[in-house]
C-alpha cells in the first residue's frame, strides 16, 4: 500500500500558483494557508502523499514569514491533513477517522446547515415516488431469474434508442450501452478510446470530473479556450495542432458555461472533427433541462438534433446521457450511444468490471424515460424561477460580477472580475457555504476569477446563500469586514 | 475506434492449444471447429480483432484437411464472427446485431429453453420481496436531498463493520468501502495495488472473472497449483519465487473447488504472506453459504474467523464481500474492508469513476444484512438438497467422474478424467445447455479435464441438465451416439 514518502514532492512555485493569494484572507494568515492546502488535497489537485515544499521556500514564494508557513504545516498535521518525519519533510494526506463534511469536490451530503453550492443537483421531483413503486412492481417478475443481465435490460435500451430516434438520430437498441451513470459512461468511453500519453481535447472550462477520468487513463487533457473563437472552429484547430484523437464536449447547456450550440454549429463541428479522425464524446447530461419560453405543458419547438446526427458515421461519436439531472442524483444510471461494434465491445468491458448496473436501477430508468414529460414539467418552472432569483440576488450584492444567463442547465458561471476563487472556497465553510473553486473547471491555473453557482436550491436558500457569499467575499478581503459572524458553520 | 487489422495475430500452434481436440465432435468437423472458435471469442480468450492463422497452418496443427478449416472460417464470417480482407487474412470479431444467447462467459440471461450452468447464481429468496419494499420506504426520506453520497451510506458501512466485528475481526465503519458488487471491489483493489507488469498470485483454478481484471490493469497472473501442497505453503512459496506483492484468494468454499480453509491454515497463510510483503485480496463471496449440518434454524458453531483477523496489520488484507449470492445476483452491491487510509483512498477512486452505488441499492444492502439469518435459513436447505441431487445424478450417469463434495458454496468441480471441456462447452448449446469450459478457470491451458457444475437450479432442472449433459458428452465422441435429438436448442 502507498505510505507517506512514496509520493512525489511539489515545488514551492508550483504550489504557490495553485494556492493563489492566501494573504488576502481574514484572520491569521497561517489558517488561511492551511485551509487553502486542505482544499487542494481534498479536490485532488494535491494528491495524498505529496511532499510539501520546504517551509522557507514556500514562505518566499508566498511573501509570507517562515513562521506563518511553519504554523500552517503544524495546523495541517494536528488536524490529520499531513504527516511529518524528522528531517525529511511534510506530506499531505487525507485524514483518517470521520469523513470530512467540508470542501470535498467529490459530492458530499449537505451536513450541519452548510449550503452546498459545489453540486448542481436538485432534490427528486414529487413524481419520483410513484415511479419508484412502479419499478419495484416490475422487479417482482425478475426475481425468479438469476438476475445477471450484462447487456443491459432490453426494455431500457429500446427506450433510450427510441428517444434518440425521436430527436432526429435513428438508433437501434444494439447501439446502446447501459452504464452506472453518465460519468461512468464517459470513463468507459475514455478507457476504450484513449490510453497513456494520448491527447484528449476538452473545452476550457469543462466538467471537472472528466479531467480526473482523463488522468485515470493517463491521457493528457488539451484545454481549448472558448472565449476567442467558437467551439466549431476551436476544437478542430486544436485537433490539427495536437494530433488528438478524442474530444470531450457538451453541446447542451455546457457545464459550467451553459452554452447551447445550434444546429449549424453542431454540423460544422462534427464534420470537422470527423475529418480530423477525432472521436467526439458528447455529454448530453443537461439536454432535458431546456428552460426556454412556453413552459413544458406546451413544449416549445424541439431543440437542436443530437450532435451525432451530423457525424458522417455512427462510430465518430459516443453520445452520453443519464437520468441523474432530470430525475435524481441518487439514481446512478446512464448510457452511451455509438456504432454497434464498439457498443458491443464496451458492454463487454463493463461486464468484466461489474457485470451490469442493478436491475432495479435499470427498471427505474425505464419508468423515468416513460415519465420524461411529467418530470420535465415539474422541474422546469422552479428551475427557471430559481435561476432568475439567483441572478437577481447576485446582481444586487455584487453589481460588478458578470454572467451570461443560460437558456438551460442548472448553473451560472460568474466572472468575479478579481482573482480570488480558491481563497473564497477556502473561507466559505466558515460562513456555512460550500463552493467549488473556479480553477477546478480547467486543467491549468485559469479561472481564479470565476465561480460556478448552481441554482438547484429553493429560492429562499439561494437568497441566504448569496448573503453568506457576501460574508465570504468580505472575508477574503475584497470588501468591508462583516460585523457579525454568528452563523459560522465549519 | 479499433478496426479490423489493428489487432494482433495468433499462431496456429497457440490456437490449436486453446481449441483442444476439435476432431472429437459429432457432425461436420468444420462446424465443431467454428463453434470452438466462437467459444474462445465469446469468453475473451481470443480477443475481438485477433487475426486467425493461415488456413493451411491451422489445418496442419489440428490434423484436419485445409478444406475443413476453409469451411470453418467461412462459417464464422457468414455468422458475423469474423471478417476477411482479400489477401490479408481473417479476423475474429464479436457479431453485430442481436446479442448472442449462446456461450457467453459474461453472464447472459437464460433464454429459450437453455439451462444455464455457466452461472452459479440462484433466484431470489421469497424474503426478498418484503425486504425490497422496506428499502423503498426508507428511500422516501432521502429524496429531499441531492442524492450524492460518494462515501457510502453510513448505515450500510456500520452494518458491514458490525458483521466483521461479530465474526471476530474488530472493524470500524471507516474501514469499509461500498462498491457495486464484489467483482467491482476486486477490480478496484487490483487497480489500487497492482500495475503494469506486477505479478498477482492466484489459486489455480480460480474465479475466472478475476483473471480478466488482472489483465485489465496489465498485471500478470501467477497461477499457484493447489493439488500438490496446501495453499498456506504454496502461495507464500510462489510469492518468494516471483516477488509478487498481491495475491487473490478465496478461503470460504473457493470458486470453483469449494475448499474451506480452517483457522490454522488461515493463520499460517496470512502470517507468511504478510512477512513476504504480499497484500492479500480475500474474496468472501460464499462465506454465508455454509451448508453443514444442524440446519440454519439452529445454526452450527461459527465458521473460521475472517482471514484478516490473522494478519499482523489491517492493511495487509483487503477483504471483499457482497450480497449477490445470499440475496440475489440482480443486486449489485459489495464492499471492501482494509485499513482506514487505503479505504479512504479507494472511496475517492470510486467516487471519481461513478460517484457511488445507487442509494436504493445501498438501502437494500442494509435490509439484506439485517435479514441475513432469514435469508440464510431460506437458502441453505434447498441448496443442500440440490447439491446432493446433482452429485447423485452425475454419479449415476458418469460413474468415472470424480468430485470432492464441498461443505458450502454453490458449485461442484468435476474431474472428467478425459480432456474434452472446451469441446463439450462448444457442443452443449445444441443440447439446450450452457457450460463454462474448464480452462476458463485458470490463466493457462489446464483444466481441459474439468467442469464446474453449479447446483443453483431446482432439483428437476438439475436432473434434466444431467440428461442433456449426457447427450453433449456423447456428441463430443466420449460415448455412444444418442438416438433422439429432438430437443436441440441452438
Amino acid at each position: 500500500m502507498i505510505r507517506n514518502g512514496d509520493g512525489h514532492g511539489i515545488g514551492a512555485a508550483r504550489l504557490a500558483g495553485l494556492l493563489g493569494d492566501v494573504r488576502a484572507g481574514r484572520g491569521p494568515a497561517y489558517r488561511t494557508l492551511a485551509a487553502a492546502v486542505r482544499v487542494l488535497v481534498d479536490d485532488g489537485r494535491l494528491p495524498s502523499g505529496t511532499r510539501l515544499p520546504a517551509e522557507r521556500a514556500l514562505a518566499a514564494e508566498l511573501a509570507l514569514s517562515r513562521v506563518t508557513v511553519t504554523h500552517a504545516y503544524r495546523d495541517l498535521r494536528s488536524a490529520g491533513w499531513a504527516d511529518a518525519r524528522q528531517g525529511s519533510g511534510t506530506w499531505v494526506r487525507l485524514p483518517d477517522g470521520p469523513l470530512r463534511p467540508d470542501g470535498a469536490w467529490v459530492p458530499a451530503p449537505v451536513r450541519g446547515g452548510v449550503i452546498d453550492l459545489t453540486h448542481a443537483a436538485p432534490p427528486a421531483p414529487q413524481a419520483m415516488s410513484a415511479l419508484l413503486r412502479r419499478a419495484m412492481e416490475r422487479l417482482d417478475a425478475e426475481l425468479a431469474g438469476h438476475g445477471y443481465g450484462p447487456d443491459g435490460l432490453p426494455a431500457l435500451r429500446e427506450r433510450v434508442a427510441a428517444r434518440f430516434t425521436a430527436r432526429g438520430l435513428p438508433t437501434d437498441p444494439d447501439q446502446i450501452v447501459v452504464t452506472s451513470g453518465a460519468l461512468h459512461a464517459i470513463g468507459t468511453a475514455l478507457g476504450e478510446l484513449a490510453g497513456p500519453g494520448d491527447r484528449v481535447l476538452v473545452e476550457n472550462p469543462t466538467y471537472p470530473a472528466v479531467l480526473d477520468l482523463i488522468d485515470d487513463v493517463r491521457a493528457l487533457p488539451v484545454p481549448v479556450a472558448l472565449d476567442r473563437e467558437p467551439v466549431q472552429t476551436a476544437l478542430p484547430r486544436a485537433a490539427r495542432q495536437t494530433a488528438a484523437r478524442v474530444a470531450y464536449l457538451m453541446a447542451d447547456f455546457q457545464n459550467p458555461t451553459g452554452v447551447l450550440l445550434d444546429d449549424d454549429a453542431r454540423a460544422r463541428l462534427m464534420l470537422r472533427l470527423a475529418r480530423q479522425g477525432v472521436v467526439a464524446i458528447v455529454d448530453e447530461t443537461f439536454v432535458d433541462l431546456d428552460l426556454r419560453d412556453g413552459g413544458i405543458a406546451a413544449p416549445t419547438a424541439p431543440g437542436p438534433r443530437p450532435c451525432a446526427a451530423y457525424a458522417p458515421r455512427d462510430d465518430d461519436v459516443v453520445t452520453v446521457g443519464g437520468i441523474s439531472k432530470i430525475a435524481w442524483g441518487g439514481l446512478r444510471l446512464g448510457w452511451m450511444r455509438t456504432a454497434r461494434e464498439p457498443a458491443a465491445r464496451m458492454r463487454r468491458r463493463l461486464a468484466r468490471a461489474q457485470i451490469s448496473p442493478p436491475i432495479l436501477e435499470q427498471l427505474i430508468g425505464v419508468e423515468v424515460l416513460d415519465a420524461l414529460d411529467d418530470l420535465r414539467a415539474e422541474r422546469i418552472g422552479p428551475l427557471r424561477a430559481q435561476r432568475d432569483r439567483l441572478v437577481a440576488e447576485v446582481g444586487a450584492e455584487f453589481p460588478d460580477w458578470r454572467v451570461q444567463v443560460p437558456d438551460g442547465g442548472l448553473m451560472l458561471w460568474y466572472d468575479l472580475r478579481t482573482e480570488m476563487s480558491t481563497a473564497l472556497s477556502a473561507v466559505a465553510p466558515r460562513h456555512g457555504l460550500s463552493l467549488a473553486p473556479g480553477p477546478r473547471f480547467g486543467p491549468g491555473r485559469a479561472f481564479e476569477d470565476r465561480l460556478r453557482l448552481p441554482f438547484t436550491h429553493p429560492e429562499p436558500v439561494l437568497a441566504e446563500a448569496v448573503r453568506r457569499l457576501r460574508r465570504a467575499v468580505d472575508d477574503v478581503g475584497a470588501g468591508p469586514v462583516p460585523e457579525a459572524r454568528a452563523d459560522l458553520v465549519v
